[in-house]
């Protein structure tokens, strides 16, 4: 990497709000007692879709959105912490 | 053979195959130069909903489901690995 290259990662004030959408539909072989209430089974398969296509999964329909948003429409926590993120790259540059 | 998969074969022969179906929409801090193809911004998203809600994301929609399905929708992939599953249980029984 070149420090070009580094200097930009390092600085990265190039955060911004996404509103983003995922709709999924897949087929799925798992153990019945993993799929227990929805924020468990929220997070199995989560779990799986990060494991990607394999002998346990199939996808059969799959969009995923991303679009940026103004910074004022997401919570008052998400704009501190983007203040956050914007000072810290300031400080260092 | 993962581990988990390891594990979860040894623990439970209780395997089904379910159709799965994510509907999420949030909103997310992210950097710009990670929301790159369809495949990476699917895993960047991934990731972000499996830390969970916190001063990056706030979800806006979600709707999970789960519903066992007979094996005999699912690819000939997945039916094979069905098989060794129970197979692999009949013999640690």
């Amino acid at each position: 990497m070149n420090s070009k290259a580094l200097q930009r990662q390092v600085n990265n004030p190039e955060v911004g709000v996404y509103e983003c959408e995922l709709h999924l539909k897949f087929r799925l072989i798992e153990d019945k007692s993993l799929l227990g209430d929805r924020e468990q089974l929220l997070q199995v398969l989560l779990d799986a879709l990060t494991e990607g296509n394999d002998d346990f999964l199939e996808t059969l329909q799959a969009s995923v959105k991303a679009q940026e948003i103004s910074e004022f429409k997401a919570s008052p926590q998400m704009r501190r912490q983007l203040m956050r993120l914007r000072n810290f790259s300031d400080t260092i540059q």
